[in-house]
């Protein structure tokens, strides 16, 4: 269903202004970052790149795709779009270089995700629809990221589908989520897609459909004798977990193990550890205990304190939308114009908050490590060689700064996907990003994992660029 | 992209066991409803049924989906599925009536949105999927409904598709929009494949790409004479608006008209204030104020409140993700299994709180109005004649009853749109969807579509019904 009519009528008026002002060859340099992390929280993962291209590498207007367009008028009747502008689409394929974080990567504030350079006419082309896929995969990573903290290791499954945001807000954020450290998914169609383990049992409604809640979880351990997750909820939960152990035992008879038990409403912290005495006392001390009720990092991380006895953690909706916070704010703004000499200018776009100015220039980040662990990142301007000694100056309050020590290794963050609109090499699965993340994660200090007021990472503006940048605000 | 792998993985093992515990033309009922009303509102449109019901027409496997399915395996190894339920599965063609509620309709908790009838082992399958579908749209259109409300008769737009949840969340929201009573979408795709009118100028980046403010406008207004709305606020807002008042005095001259300006950022109700008044005195009355900036329906009646001078209102993050509440909280529940001699019998699914304890029986809704403005439902069971003198109960607070004048004409909002898994009649488009939820909207009490703190429209069981169902709580 790929498409470039994915994108806001306003980058369409906007190239045919470009293409009618004579600038459509004009070579830019735009940004792809976000301005705040979000849930108050210290990181975040960067998802959503191989989307990303393989959109970006089917980029055409098909027949069909023009013939509607030339159907659009203004107010007054008069077509909306020249007959020569909609040739020159039809005929338009992408020469754009494009710099990405590679996805699973660890991302912070002002840092660019993605340096789209080429004409400018493709580069607005080109926005809405990386800013669409890359704004919900990294806020669904980053919140899976979080959740998955809280479990501290226990596996956390994504059971979001039937409240997700659309069949593709579902499918979405099941790959988001096994990046940023799910275990599987409930999904599917995003197991066949995208190769995410797939998991479930049963509903209320097996229950419901027999008269008895015994004779359910029976004729379903029957059906399913290797891969019996019982729910115990329907009526009783206490009740039902003994019910539960009765066709344990029943199971354990025909030589075969009940995998686990459901909880998925009431107190999780007592009824978990009621259950679990009596699974022990049973002698199941194997079947696992797997909960779901409305969870996200908060509760979890508050009934892992309470000593609630849960082995598996199933989370829906508060991870899939992204309940306390459904959207990353992310832009796409324009940073440099090349001159006819081929030099680049700088371009900055103002704000009465000095967080929401630009960062001007062609930007790089390079990420800095010591005895494995990330210490800092310089945001910087590839068109100036970074110095021997390095001081990063935080974009949003300049007086916090922190030199770099000169012997510490480090990484260039934005790494070549596309070259004059061909992709480099394939795209990489989603268990790449997934491994890559789990990494990152080890390397952050726990002071910035910490799910409420985390410490600030170190990810500042090189001095020169930072200069720069307070010369062209103190100009406008 | 239709699948019936757009489900849960639960919902394929709970069917395995139908089908090996010979239950799979057990016949039966589920009704897909909400038990809360979103926003904390006094109402909610039904939408998505139109691309639940093309999901529900393409129902089939397909080989390579089947293929899928049978390399899952169980923890131990052994396939997760029978061969003999895959050849099922992939020779299944639905066989289920299902009633609906039309798209753009009001609706209200506890009423089935949907009927679905047939053998358990189908209801199951189109569970998921059905949810998925209508809950997002349901949410959205609800959305939309408040913001036109807030918006008193000016047009709102929505723009929301860069921070959407996916591509599909963007343009299923643009949809659901849409019905709710936005006038069009920034959304090209949404515009081509939902016949919505599409909106949209330029951005920050076009005035930019110029080293002059001036310049940029000219030159856009030059490509674009007859649809020109500029953007004022990349520098300093009035700034722009004076040179704004030049392009357009410079199009008048030219026998065209300024469109409109757009303000993007401030204080939008003393800025729209100040344009408006240069705009006037430049003799420009006609050229619209345009605003956007994270807004809502709680901010729009403020900024009105305010007098602000708003003529065209842009709404994107806080609409297309519902950001206050991103997930209707929709359920599909078993209501009822057929005995071997054909008659019905209810089923309920308790919970401590009376509002989840859900409805049983094969439900309907009546809707009884009087001098064209709704006064009241009955959610009564299709199984018993509903009687001459109706009183609803409230079925979270049974005290709160109402009775139902006799001669209060009447409809039944739950229609046949599937029989035997056939569609019956065409899927209709959006576009009748939109305008009956302006009737519904123009139907209902001022007081119930307040924003905050709404009347409780009388939604309500029929007595015999609310009787069956405490006698079942009391029953368990």
């Amino acid at each position: 269903m790929n498409s470039p009519l994915q994108t806001d009528l306003y980058q369409l008026t906007m190239t045919a202004a470009y293409f009618q002002a004579g600038k459509a060859g004009q070579e830019s340099v735009f940004h792809l970052f976000f301005r705040r992390l979000p849930f108050k929280g210290g990181y975040a993962i960067a998802a959503g790149l191989g989307p990303a291209l393989e959109w970006l590498g089917d980029f055409h207007f098909s027949a069909g795709e023009i013939d509607y367009l030339a159907t659009l008028r203004t107010k007054n009747g008069h077509p909306m779009f020249q007959e020569n502008f909609l040739n020159h689409l039809s005929a338009l394929r992408l020469s754009l270089d494009i710099d990405a974080i590679p996805e699973g990567s660890a991302v912070f504030a002002h840092e660019p995700i993605l340096r789209v350079q080429g004409p400018i006419l493709h580069a607005q082309l080109v926005e809405t629809a990386l800013l669409n896929i890359i704004n919900f995969q990294t806020l669904i990573a980053t919140k899976a990221a979080r959740v998955c903290h809280a479990a501290a290791g226990s596996p956390v499954f994504e059971f979001g589908y039937r409240r997700a945001q659309g069949p593709d807000g579902g499918l979405s954020a099941s790959r988001a989520a096994w990046i940023g450290g799910c275990c599987g998914t409930s999904n599917v169609l995003a197991g066949k897609i995208h190769g995410i383990p797939v998991r479930g049992t049963h509903a209320h409604s097996w229950v419901m459909s027999f008269d008895d809640e015994q004779e359910a979880f029976d004729r379903y351990a029957d059906a399913m004798p290797d891969n019996s997750t019982l729910l115990v909820d329907t009526y009783d939960t206490l009740t039902g977990v003994d019910r539960a152990i009765a066709t344990a035992r029943r199971l354990r008879e025909r030589g075969h193990q009940l995998s686990g038990i459901r909880l998925d409403s009431g107190d999780l912290a007592w009824l978990s550890q009621q259950a679990r005495s009596r699974l022990d006392a049973a002698g199941f001390p194997d079947v696992a205990i797997v909960a779901r009720n409305d969870l996200d990092e908060h509760l979890i991380e508050s009934l892992r304190h309470q000593g609630a006895k849960i082995d598996v953690w199933g989370v829906g909706t508060n991870l899939v939308t992204a309940a306390d916070q459904p959207a990353l704010g992310g832009v796409y703004k324009l940073a440099a114009l090349r001159r006819p000499d081929g030099t680049w200018q700088p371009r900055i776009k103002l704000s009465e908050q000095r967080a929401k100015s630009s960062i001007p220039g062609r930007l790089q980040v390079r990420r800095f490590h010591r005895d494995g662990a990330f210490i800092g990142d310089a945001i910087h301007d590839i068109d100036h060689p970074l110095p021997e000694s390095i001081t990063l100056i935080d974009p949003d309050e300049p007086l916090h700064q922190k030199p770099i020590p000169a012997a510490a290794a480090s990484i260039d963050l934005l790494q070549p996907v596309m070259k004059n609109g061909a992709l480099l090499g394939e795209i990489e699965p989603p268990a790449a990003a997934r491994e890559r993340c789990q990494k990152a994660i080890s390397q952050l200090d726990p002071s910035i994992l910490r799910l409420t007021n985390p410490h600030r990472y170190p990810a500042g503006l090189e001095q020169t660029l930072h200069d720069r940048r307070e010369q062209m605000i103190a100009t406008h």
